[in-house]
């Protein structure tokens, strides 16, 4: 099928995102500038996966409601992301592509990248403090070597530096193939892409994005007993 | 079927893009970077797609090539690019889509797209001196007011500004209404991703493209006479 | 006295500004670049202010420990940061000074200033997700026109823009007069100061203030109960 | 005591800054946009420093007056400034922190700043056309590469550069251990934040500046004899 | 005689620069912003000096007339352009000079520049592509390693950054003398001039320039037999 | 003749520039990147020239030395700056046409351009101040409506922004008409040239420029009795 569950990692399915979700519905402005269609209006391909993604995470994260508004490019949006976000092949793991999107998300001030992805980046790399610093300053942040020359690359290519064998090369230094590299890049010019059409429709984040993650999985068991 | 012909305008078909075409292969280089799969390992559809494009156009445009690396992205980048540069809704005529690319690339200094796409557009709009206008001081072109507030959105999302209501009151004093706001950003988004993946993969325009649309209609005629 | 507690707001003493409090020394790297002497090695008047703060907040923020390698610097600085923080008079809150210290620290890219005091202004403004909107793009962030005011004279300063009678003006429609002026701008300057000083001598945010504040005080009870 | 005579060097008292002392008052713009209270008006000890400050340098700089309309910041900036300023441990001299201060005054555009330091600048060091080739072009001015090293890093502080050991070890090829880097960085932070304090108060340098320590010593003497 | 017929080589006297010449008067605006003076109005030697140029090349650029509109300057220019332009001795051929006009003009955003001499260039070198290249992006233009040097050199000039030994030692290891050094700096520098000369008058390609020297001669000799 | 004496303004021969003149030769450094000929090696008209100015202004400025490396451009080079400086029709006094040189100049922090015409503004405006301030800041400095126009529409060519007929306008509402908007372009383009000039050749202010015009007339004959 199609459209993959985007969000559903095994890790999500254990763990509602957040320890409470107001039931309240978002105002129309922190969902975005164009309106969202009722879920009887749309179509039934896209309801149904807004449906699936809502289920498993707990709440349905603005850019699928914002994105619905064009059905032919939500489909095209999310077909695209799923390709490039679930490809289980090469040296990048889910926590890295994470990164990679909060560091140049950053570069296009983005707020709805930053903070939706820095929540999933808490989650899937257990580290609770790592995008918070790489939204203030990647080249301080508690990175390894291998870390940082991955986030250089997607910040040349977030850029639009002309890109040399150099480039290249450095990656390769710290054990990132061509293939990897093309990862990296593709993952950068996607959210080149996804960051500015969060600027025009002016998505904001759902509010959950903030707090989820933040507890570290030991805080949070003795709180939870 | 999925991934209609990308350039399979009338006017395509009526003139070949070229008055010559070189048979010799391009160059490794002038395709770029990644290596391209031979016509018998690619996956069916795709060959199927490229053989139709360069039957209808005369030469496979170098983007066709370089995709075909990654099978799946070639498909979900074309599927995208379909959906919004063939939607035939909406106040943007092909020439202005192609305009909005050249504009947009030029700050990302991508020479495939503004080369390319400055060829598609001299095809669309018969003006053969716009493109290179706007590559050069988009500002100082031969263009109307309403051409202008077209690319200064346009060129406002490609910088990742913040986008406000005054962006789009400017654009309703020219005739866009918020439709068309949508449809110019997504296009200059959508090129702020190609521009990036061009520059990774480090992808040349086909020499075809440089001299196409050049020659005046009625000069044309005078010559093929 | 001179040093007059820092941080010793009222609200801080009723709670804890973390649930959690590690026991384990910061690591060297996470304080800074520069050695911090022992305690018996301090001069008193330092020592004690040191363990002041730390008995009312729970640790000891490392822009004490840092700056305490210069113990005439030490005083000067902190004597300058009380009289323009603690100065209760004119109209900025101390949720507004707060957040005229992280928009303008994200200029300068300053991990500790960005992260510690974006937890006092959730602590003072009780508003749990202003200050990571205002990190990422604070002409996107839920603020009144007032406070956008505030942080676009704020930012003026900040870039060393040559400050003109409009910028005073532009400030005087939202309600702050020339003093209100004085009072943002000398909280913008000292912060350039600050952020400056935290670059060369690496000083890295304590791990409390990621967290600190981000639970609403309603939800707090209920976790607490 | 806490407020060390700033200025008050030996060859200040030997000799007059100026050849000339206007007697009229400098106009309002000249000194700034906020009011300057009357001497008598004025807290004790503030007046009195004031007065010493005039009677060894024939002038009263600008800046005393201009930070006197909020007593309790005065204090705190002076006592900051003659902490770092009046240090005499390290290998800066006084010339070395005057040249620092008009190197990064002008990234800053600050015309107080440039224009008084580089006056003191010329009168520590005896050199009468350093400051102003600094003023221009710091990379062509006639330095030594120590000096060179000196402003680089002072300049990187300015820019809010992130900091690396990279730096701290060029520093080291010129001498400089980490405890010059501090002094280095600290007077850099220290005007980044007067430079913003002189652009919103609208400060403006005296017209003695201008002129102070243009002639070489041995022309001086002939001129007086 | 001082004003030698600037654009008289002999490649021009062989091939008219266009197949076509529009006989109609180009509009006031694609000439500039000033009045052009009557023929008969103009001093004589200028008149003579265009006729020339128009004989021998088949139009009058633009650039002769708008200049004329000052003829004390029209001649300084001129005779400047001349001993630059036509200057045989060095390293530089008549096709890198435009080269580098085209590069740097490209900074500028100065359509009548990059235009007209694009044109030029591939008049000069035969090469009908390069000149594009180099206005969207010189790094990734096909150039030699020489002419990269080249280039550099010149946009460091057009920059107006500080030039330094290792500029000079950079274009050495690639053949090019100090005195060569001189020609790439002066051409850079006068195009510095002529750009902005170009902006305030907007002075505006003849149409002639987009398509002169596009076709491979071989194609050409075909076309013409 | 076509090089009239550039700088021999009757004030300079009424005034020696400079008290003292030291008769030790200026070091190779000072002069530039370039040898210079021996008198008895020059042209002789580039040699008459230069005693010529010699004789009246006390000392031979840097320019002449270096430009005459290359006779035919130090000819064309001093015809075009006594073109535009020395026209005396339109609006611009002598003092504006130094301002906007140094105005301008400072934009491509060029020493030379910036100390030498900083001094001949002194000696044109009588006002000793003026050129620093520009220097520093040139927003800030003591100048009038008209004259802060004036150099906003020379930093407008000098930044090779794009010129609109908004530019002229407001230059119209200040009392230049379009012949004086030529002028100040044309200075601001020249020097746009000049400057980058002297960074290829190093060129390096003459010690006299420092001093030279900044004791006030009343003074100096106070001084002279």
């Amino acid at each position: 099928m199609m459209f993959l569950p985007l969000l559903a990692a095994g890790v999500l399915q254990r763990q509602p995102w957040v320890a409470y979700n107001t039931k309240e519905e978002d105002t129309a402005r922190s969902v975005g500038r164009y309106p969202v269609p009722n879920k009887k209006d749309m179509p039934y391909d896209i309801m149904e996966l807004m449906e699936e993604i809502e289920r498993k995470t707990g709440f349905l994260p603005n850019v699928f409601k914002a994105m619905s508004h064009r059905p032919a490019e939500f489909r095209a949006f999310f077909a695209y992301y799923n390709t490039i976000m679930n490809k289980d092949t090469g040296r990048l793991s889910k926590a890295d592509k994470e990164l990679i999107i909060v560091a140049t998300s950053v570069v296009n001030r983005c707020p709805y990248c930053v903070i939706a992805h820095g929540a999933l980046h808490r989650l899937y790399s257990k580290q609770p403090t790592l995008a918070d610093q790489v939204t203030v300053n990647w080249q301080l942040a508690d990175l390894s070597d291998r870390d940082l020359a991955m986030l250089e690359f997607a910040l040349a290519v977030c850029r639009a530096d002309t890109i040399t064998e150099e480039h290249f090369q450095k990656l390769e230094r710290h054990g990132f193939d061509r293939e990897d590299a093309w990862d990296i890049g593709m993952i950068s010019a996607f959210f080149a892409m996804s960051n500015r059409i969060a600027h025009y429709i002016d998505l904001r984040p759902n509010k959950e994005f903030y707090t989820m993650g933040r507890m570290l999985s030991g805080e949070k068991e003795k709180e939870e007993a």
